[in-house]
């Protein structure tokens, strides 16, 4: 281990940028914030009570962000909108790039991404799968590798947010892609992590309805959705979204083997904490994503910079995030179209069922 | 309560039959087990050593037991091949009948036995879903009822059974109808159970994979399968079934609502035991269905009497029980054909999506 | 098996009385509930709608329905302070006995029993510990005797009834025999079932508090209680009693030993349901014993009656019943006098420890 | 919030030394680890790689490193025998001081620390109980406040090692001062905590055993114990303490109130994974105490800093820290013993109950 710390700066700081700034700056041994940038003059205020007196240079222009002299590296938690794009300046300028998931909500601009990083082969790109550095599916991909479960056939995850009826999921829907592509993506990424990238995609199916907020079929949105993938070996992966939890987030995953069955919180639970009372016996859950996978999240900072100190290979593979918004973006299309869509083993859209 | 004792004789002395013959001679009090017929020579004779000692008489003819003097009422528990002849002649000769699920594995025959039982207003005639008499299923469905989850929006549910290398399933597929007639079934009926009867179904799709019994393809089955059910009204369920569960039953339902979830049976366990020892804290769970649903047929069994002894309506209605094999059949349906297979608001197929 | 039935009266028609007539009448297919006998008009009132009507006889006085014609055992499940006079006239009249916990609150009396039933070898005589009777605690000994945890060496145990703001715990107190004699008694008994015969009592210290009930004072009772006994084979129990638990009745054990610990209700539920709602994840747990213990209840009254029936040993030993008195007698001594009491290796008390 | 950050030295570098050197190098962002002291050489060959080169100066002498320039707080994670004298020599220096539980295994010694930090009111001394800052005793700690569980009144709690068969436990007897003061003493802090200062102590007992390693006796020690503290305002606690768990560190507490009860940890995991397989559904536990409070320690070492660099109270008064200790060794001379010990409202010992 080298004393040496990563240069890095902060693109965005909203609910995620202030997170990822805090965790490079806090949390990140290895790491020095030295520099964070925002448009919004709101979060710039933030900035200078919690970054700037520690040294963070702070910018409104993302691109002179990218002149800080000394930067190394880029952490990209802006608008989903504008995640690709700022993702290849930073490339183009030869900086290491850390990119909030997903890289866009289309996958052509997503693969402009890895085509942009294809032509720097010696930066580093990652997309920030979060789940993937949670001790528990950590310990769930060792289990099955070490073939505890024999061979993964069926996956069934979930990722569900808390109820929030203050109208934001309907707002939110415009830029979110939809909730395949915003929530089931992480889903979408765990299968093809469990099931290795020899699974091919066959079919994705899709349905939902809006039980709370209809107002987001504006938006060609759903508020529950679930959605089904075949794949070309003989697996099948079924996925659950969702914006109704009452009592919190509830992330959930299944992988199902031949010889046995991994589960990751299947049983929620915020701490240790069991209260008895005449309600019967009761423990709290996790209210927000960030809650439960707030430990992830450090983790995936701390391993990005190390694999960028210590030239390592990076822990997952941008391509696999391509993958992961071609068959979100499908399964979307499927949620409202009610077709079902095939693909060959070349990963071509063939026939789609019609009505 | 009157001390009063029905008449009963039981049809068919196999795995089921002999469960029910006990239940009805032993655990219900205001029941005689009578008789009870079965074509099998070994099957009758265990019922020499375990029901005749105690008065009942034995036929190897099932119509010659529906002469049995003073009997009123028949519990089918037969081939599922049988289940439909052997209740229409009951209720023909005047018998109240309580036979096993399914109805039949066909539409038509299962809606045969409905037309038989309308004949006969005055007698009670039950399809035997063992689920609606659990504890655990009943106190979910009293507390929806009641309002604890606002409105419910979508059902998952998963009947999974224990890996069985033997072979068993294989030869068993033969007759079952296939894996979403003979294990979704339960779920299809707690779904319209939970949803109740203004629920019409728009669509079902489903898809299906043979990871440890791949001769499950001769008799067009799968051993895990994954199926999709849109509601007119605008909810969802969602079903699991396998064959290739490791550490025993996996029954498992949960209900989404508005304002909260009912989760059954997502924490395992065959009793209040957990071993912790060198590999961890470890509870052992049911191994088969019975294990699991005991005393559900032992209520199931109680509760038939009481309805025909107090006359009073069953517990549940007869024609969700063809619902439920129209759902399940065109869920099998689905699964070989990879179509999705769609209902206009009266229950009639209209299009089907083509490949 | 044979079809012969069991003749048996039940003894006291109270709270526990009516659930051992009903158990015997409807859930013990071997044995016929032909007599049942109580001093207590309201309770024979009870009995004329339940029991006559089945073909059970009542009886205002015991000794009359010793007489009846055909008895061959009884179910004294009266006032505990009539329990060890009734079983022995039981005996005397040669009739089996299966007696309600304790036998007496004295130990004296309690010895009185066994001595009777020593004279009349042939009779089946058991004291119903019902926790021995139930599948959990069953499978944890058996688990213990297969080796699973290595030697036992440790026992943690506790029974913990729901609060009760009716004032009724201090006027039961006043024939309780104490919160150990009356609670502890079946953590004791399980004691010395798990720690088998060979473990002489070598020490009792407890003490307690009135959290709720200070009345309980009085009747030198308390509602909070936590007793240790060691063991001159160096092994050590230790248990907790309570009245004041809100969400209803915890009755937890375990047992620890050199390579593995087994724990019996440590995760405690009524069913197999939880409830997600804004306060977070939820189960009920069992109100009260026999909400928690009703299947051990009837498994105690059919095993009683087949170890009548055939011949064959009971379950557990009548001397048994004498020592968990003593010991819980000792508890609720040292309790009160705040003195630890000593036991030499033969089981009499040698010197007190003095304040 | 300043940017100033508080410069610490950490005494000590053994198993506890070097969490608390990392802990404040890279987990603390208000602080800067500047100095570390070791007397052991292979300690100092650690700290040559592991701190050295991010600018932490190296002391073989601890009164050298108390010279450090700009050094203003010590963590003391030296061996217990030399806690209280570092502690207070830094004290004399003028240094802040976070030291490792506990001051002392002597009750005198531990009076001493505080007797120091009495006469330099400015310095922030405090003793490092960790579970006070792990996440769920702090739930905990105020749903009690806020009453969730109406006045408590029982406490349960236990400290638990993972059986360690190399004979560590043996050795290490030699200086622990026992199992009640080394392992208890978590729990007897967490009593002093949720029942606070105004409960006094009024008698402890203790009983013990050695199932494992019958060579604790040469150190007047066990391997399993059981205490019970009564005090004066009718409150009662009981502790085991135990190095024989199979599956790992069982540290669980129970806070009995009278409206409901506050559980930490009776359903122990390392995470949120379940596997299923032939054995059962299964979870692996914590291992060792630093696995189960990692976090703690870390918010320990941030709330200490945020404590001394805001001029803010520390979270918990030192004086506990000595009662604990009292506490504690009093169990431990009662567990030798075999007696009684009781304390007047002044916590002066009266009477001993002699045998």
């Amino acid at each position: 281990m080298s004393a040496r710390k990563l240069q890095i700066g902060c693109a965005g700081l909203g609910r995620m940028g202030k997170r990822h700034a805090l965790n490079f700056l806090e949390r990140t041994p290895r790491a020095d914030l030295v520099a964070a940038s925002s448009p919004d003059p709101a979060e710039l205020e933030w900035a200078k009570t919690h970054l700037q007196p520690f040294g963070v240079r702070l910018y409104q222009d993302y691109e002179e962000m990218l002149q800080h002299e000394g930067l190394e590296a880029v952490v990209v938690a802006s608008a989903t909108a504008v995640h690709a794009e700022q993702a290849i300046k930073a490339i183009e300028a030869g900086k290491h790039v850390l990119c909030e998931k997903p890289l866009s909500t289309s996958v052509d601009v997503s693969q402009s991404v890895v085509d942009a990083a294809a032509k720097k082969p010696d930066l580093k790109v990652m997309c920030g799968f979060s789940r993937r550095f949670d001790v528990s599916y950590r310990d769930a991909y060792n289990k099955m590798q070490s073939g505890t479960i024999g061979t993964p056939a069926v996956l069934r995850s979930q990722t569900c947010d808390k109820l929030d009826p203050s109208g934001f999921f309907v707002a939110y829907a415009q830029f979110s892609g939809g909730i395949f592509v915003d929530c089931s993506i992480h889903d979408i990424d765990l299968t093809l992590w469990f099931f290795g990238p020899s699974s091919k995609i066959k079919s994705v199916s899709a349905v939902g309805i809006t039980a709370v907020e209809p107002d987001l079929r504006k938006h060609n949105d759903r508020d529950n959705a679930v959605g089904v993938v075949e794949f070309h070996d003989g697996r099948i992966a079924y996925f659950y979204a969702s914006r109704m939890m009452a009592a919190g987030q509830e992330d959930t995953t299944e992988i199902i083997g031949t010889r046995g069955k991994l589960a990751v919180n299947t049983q929620p639970a915020l701490n240790h904490l069991h209260i008895y009372d005449d309600s019967g016996v009761r423990r709290e859950i996790p209210q927000h994503y960030y809650d439960r996978f707030e430990y992830a999240f450090v983790t995936e900072a701390n391993e990005f910079t190390a694999a960028v100190l210590d030239y390592k290979p990076l822990p997952l593979d941008l391509t696999a995030a391509v993958q992961a918004v071609r068959i979100g973006a499908a399964l979307q299309e499927s949620l409202i179209t009610g077709k079902k869509i095939l693909f060959d083993e070349n990963g071509n859209r063939t026939e789609v069922a019609r009505l």
